[in-house]
């Protein structure tokens, strides 16, 4: 038995991916007349949209990652196996692990989306991404190991490095990442750090377009921007990151920005698998799925989620790259494989918009809603936090969850400043020995 | 200024170390006629005699580590600086780190004590061990992929070197350790993994000596035993790890135990810091103190805790590296401090036995009061539980840690088990491919 997976009468659904898409494909298909075989390179699944909270210390990474194994307990035709697949053979049915091959009658593909490095290997090797828990730990640790080091050094040259904090990328990752930031640098860092002048620290968001939030209206564009500019936030549109070492950001205009800290939020490509013909794969990656989620010309194999480009005539360059799309085709593509198993016709899927948020600091946000409602300041932020808290509570870490963030919201009691391990640069740090 | 620490016509206080010796010596020097300088690797104090639970997925990190600058905080004469110390230089009344030098009037060693693998190399590469936060995480993920990788195998063998757990060392972390572990078996193993059979996972814990505990009483090592053998865990005295390859344990008596997770508490030695003599070190690397924790010889330096090696009438190895000694001993140098600035002649330390205790799984443990009492089952545990809280809250994380505490105990809710990097080994997993 392959993966130790027992053999079973029923037809073996086999899900590659824990993501929004994934788990809801799963959860949909729990007690179900299918096996139901789940497969995540990590045990946890991760509420990406709330990562920023974590590398800025101000949610626990168990309050926004939740164990595999547990959103499955109780599910008797459900396993989970903790393993990453290395390649999809179609033509027999089966997947590829480094434990060995698994036969399936359904695959669906939902490994979502990576970082978007465009190649450019200095960037990915010394700017911070966030995409995973682990990254959120990461950027973390190089956020308070920075804070460290600017009073470890009396070199001013040195110190206005470390002041500097530069995003790139003005989608709502790097937007509501800037705004965290500055919160931390007004609300945190003053009662820890008193012997800084925190007037020094610039957060800067680059952006190569002409606006923020480009996927969004211009109402929130613009009022993203100004709430941006009210926390202290330098904003550079037009212009791009083309080197980083580590040391120095060097932009597209020539200008360079010393920093320790570069965010690298300015895109994200599709984590397509091996065995999907090139032919099959879209814009970024994506692979191409017909209005039933089914990769194009096969007929037991599904894509979903970020992973999957699916065309919409609301939408010219596919169904865009967000939960609320990932959430309804997972639950779409477990309904209509039941459907299959049972003979039944599938019937295409169907998007229901219904908005977008994003958060700029505290109390503070901006979204769209259907039928041209915009929603920016207090109103907006209390929307965006109630749909966080209703997702995050409704996949069961109910008290803790809530318990940590109205904490941490009301006292900004950071308890998750620890360092626990060296965030690894490739330079040695320099001192003023 | 060196690690921009500002002149002060106050006499400066350096302490190396932020654990429960190094603190307590601060958090007496706060708002005190001394400048307060405080230097650490890490930016948090960790609760050491909890880190068992955090490596068995009890309690999360942030419940048993606290920030340093945190605990600092309101102090205007305090500053702590997150920084590895090299070396002191006595005869110059400095002390080295990578960002330059500082000097001082007054210097507190209180650098602690790491684990002792005897120049046995393979073990120190191989096994877990936890003398820190990161160890703590870093063995939580060892266990929690070990039960992963038992489901990516139908490979009886290499499945029976998965469900074998090895501790070395019969001390309190060993047994602590071995007594969460089991708990872990028999409450949060089954509900996450209903496919293994946890049966076949033995836990076994070895001892070179003939008893549990070896520095409590004879009535503390027999009930240690009885409860360990109640939980399961097979105990093997008179034997000691000879090597361990990450597969494979081998033991004095020749015998080999297949297994990928080996723990090694088996012994603790001083960090003693470059620049003290060699002459001035006794068994284990500990500092040779006078009756008032000055380094002998010295005037103006002084150790305290797992570092340092006072005599006592009552211990004929010295004083024991525990908690209340390192506690005691670091409240008794800030008075000591603040005596000798004032040219008042210091009086001797005396240490307060209050008794040790040991916990066993959930609510049984063991216990030496002064007097010759000792304590068991229930009401011991009671005791412990009592005595951590306290101190625990005494440090300021109060509510969280409370909740975080009560709240797995109650519901074993393991929110905490997310595997958030690799447990890397020197070798790679094999597969049944």
């Amino acid at each position: 038995m392959p993966l130790d997976i027992p053999d079973s009468p029923m037809p073996r659904v086999v899900i590659v991916g824990g993501g929004f898409a994934g788990l809801n494909v799963a959860n949909s298909l729990k007690n179900k007349n299918v096996q139901l075989v789940l497969l995540d390179k990590n045990n946890h699944h991760t509420f990406q949209p709330l990562l920023y909270q974590v590398a800025t210390s101000g949610l626990e990474a168990g309050s926004i990652a939740y164990p595999l194994r547990k959103a499955l307990s109780g599910a008797k035709n459900a396993h989970f196996r903790m393993i990453e697949v290395e390649e999809v053979l179609p033509s027999e049915k089966k997947i590829k692990t480094i434990a060995g091959y698994l036969k399936y009658d359904y695959l669906v593909i939902a490994t979502g989306s990576k970082t978007n490095f465009f190649n450019m290997k200095d960037i990915e090797q010394n700017a911070a991404q966030l995409k995973s828990v682990s990254n959120a730990i990461d950027m973390r640790h190089l956020f308070l190991q920075t804070f460290e080091k600017m009073l470890l050094t009396d070199d001013e040259s040195v110190r206005t490095r470390l002041f500097n904090f530069v995003i790139a990328g003005g989608g709502p990752p790097g937007v509501e990442l800037a705004g965290a930031l500055s919160e931390l640098r007004k609300m945190v860092l003053p009662k820890d750090y008193p012997e800084l002048n925190l007037d020094r620290m610039r957060i800067i968001l680059i952006d190569p377009g002409t606006r923020l939030l480009g996927a969004m209206s211009e109402f929130a564009s613009k009022n993203a921007l100004k709430y941006l500019n009210r926390l202290g936030i330098e904003v550079k549109f037009g212009v791009s990151v083309k080197t980083y070492d580590g040391r120095v950001v060097t932009l597209s205009s020539g200008e360079e920005i010393p920093t320790e800290a570069m965010i690298w939020a300015a895109g994200v490509k599709a984590a397509a698998i091996a065995g999907i013909d090139a032919s099959l794969l879209a814009r970024g990656n994506r692979i191409m799925v017909d209005a039933c989620n089914r990769v194009k010309g096969m007929e037991h194999v599904f894509a979903v989620g970020d992973v999957a480009m699916q065309e919409d005539s609301r939408y010219p360059n596919g169904l865009p790259g967000l939960a609320p799309v990932a959430i309804q085709q997972g639950q779409y593509v477990a309904k209509t494989i039941l459907r299959l198993v049972k003979n039944q016709k599938p019937v295409p899927f169907k998007y229901w918009d219904k908005g977008a948020l994003a958060t700029i600091g505290r109390l503070k946000a901006v979204g769209d809603l259907p039928k041209n409602l915009h929603l920016r300041g207090m109103i907006a932020w209390l929307a965006w936090l109630f749909v966080h808290l209703f997702y995050l509570i409704g996949f069961g870490n109910k008290v803790m969850v809530f318990f940590d963030w109205v904490w941490n919201y009301i006292t900004y009691d950071r308890r998750v400043r620890l360092i626990v391990r060296p965030y690894k640069k490739n330079y040695e740090p320099e001192g003023s020995r």
